[in-house]
């Protein structure tokens, strides 16, 4: 028997936004490998392994499931949203990388609704001209090329939208992005948070840069930060397909 | 009776890929909006009546599913991808503001799988790090903004992503992008052609800018430019996660 590897996004929580195409990789699953949270997710059914693990550990999570899959097992890493932003394909590849008996493997990347464009539909359509996306976290690069980065995406006239803005851990980091913002974006600039989104914690909010609070963020938060054009529209934000 | 107006995406292509949530909306629809090659996706049925219209208008059928929805149609906006990316949710809300008296309207955009995620998974992780998405066409924008947008992005070290990026009408523009991104970014830079994802005619092909032609892309195609980090492992090519 040839194992197979699949690296499926969940999409961020809600089940009717799973693929079709997901979920039939994990009806054909025998082992199903992934953050604890996000194991929750599938349904237990005999025949099926989960195996979850903790958040920080997303090489071992890869090697793990590489190893499975060599075995001759059918598995599936789960991540939230989709696999390819800021999850676990990229940890995929690191892995095997470093495993070259494994490069003939069969590895699929089965893509999911990404936070930031369930919170950028839940608002309306602020990315709806050039944006760029970044990880706000600077436990995987320095936090001098992510503020480098957000002076840039500003001189760009990008929208922007940022995954993991705040923990505890590092809760001034958000703050000094705000001042950034505000500096090179102008305080009328329109910030969306959008929290847990299409789960039933779900809260949407659109301020200025001038009302926005660090506090509004937190791990489960999408932010999307509009472009100089980007406007309201009754209770929605949208930026112009147009730009001058 | 209430009329609603639901804005959704089709995905790239394979039935697979869209989402339980739209295919609920299209079950539920009165009236389905869209350009012609996408009204042809949805399954025509009893008490379904479809509008199919051509691709330089969107305004004209953003205002005439507003009006559908207004005279208590159950409409559905089909785009493809995903609507809030380079598609119609965009042209959705411009309408909107342009018709105070529907502001009351209930109006959901669901979220799609958009083509640059679907390409990058069929291509490995080549935006799992910091990322950009960028309209390469300039019917709706200043080609001296696009190339402002593509310094700075290099500049940034970004992924990038490039939708629209070629057609019979225009096919300087892109030659000149990668007369740009040799320059900026340097000829060793990996890039990805996805032309037609997850659809019969797929064809995915990556190479270094030195080798990149402009006739490798066209308007089924999605480019995708990895950061100086991005790397190919076996058939497969990644953005690691670190950068430093």
């Amino acid at each position: 028997m040839t194992g197979s590897l699949d690296v499926a996004g969940l999409g961020p929580g809600d089940s009717a936004l799973v693929t079709p195409e997901v979920t039939a990789a994990l009806a054909a699953a025998t082992d199903v490998v992934g953050y604890i949270p996000y194991v929750a997710r599938v349904t237990p059914r005999e025949g099926l392994t989960l195996h979850a693990s903790d958040n920080r550990v997303e090489l071992q999570r890869a090697q793990q499931a590489l190893e499975l899959a060599a075995a001759g097992k059918r598995v599936v890493i789960v991540s939230s949203g989709d696999p390819g932003v800021f999850a676990m394909a990229s940890a995929v590849f690191e892995a095997l990388q470093q495993s070259p008996a494994l490069h003939a493997l069969d590895i699929r990347v089965l893509p999911g609704i990404t936070a930031m464009l369930a919170a950028a539909a839940r608002a309306g359509a602020p990315l709806g001209h050039d944006f760029c996306a970044i990880n706000l976290s600077d436990n995987l690069k320095p936090w001098a090329l992510v503020e480098r980065r957000l002076r840039l995406a500003a001189e760009a006239d990008f929208a922007m939208a940022f995954y993991n803005p705040r923990s505890t851990a590092r809760p001034y980091q958000f703050a000094r992005t705000l001042e950034i913002l505000r500096e090179a974006c102008g305080r009328d600039r329109l910030i969306t948070f959008a929290r847990a989104v299409t789960t039933p914690d779900e809260h949407i909010e659109t301020v200025t840069l001038a009302e926005a609070q660090p506090e509004m963020a937190d791990m489960r938060t999408v932010v999307l930060v509009g472009n100089s054009a980007t406007r309201k529209v009754g209770r929605y934000v949208y930026t112009p397909r147009h730009a001058e």
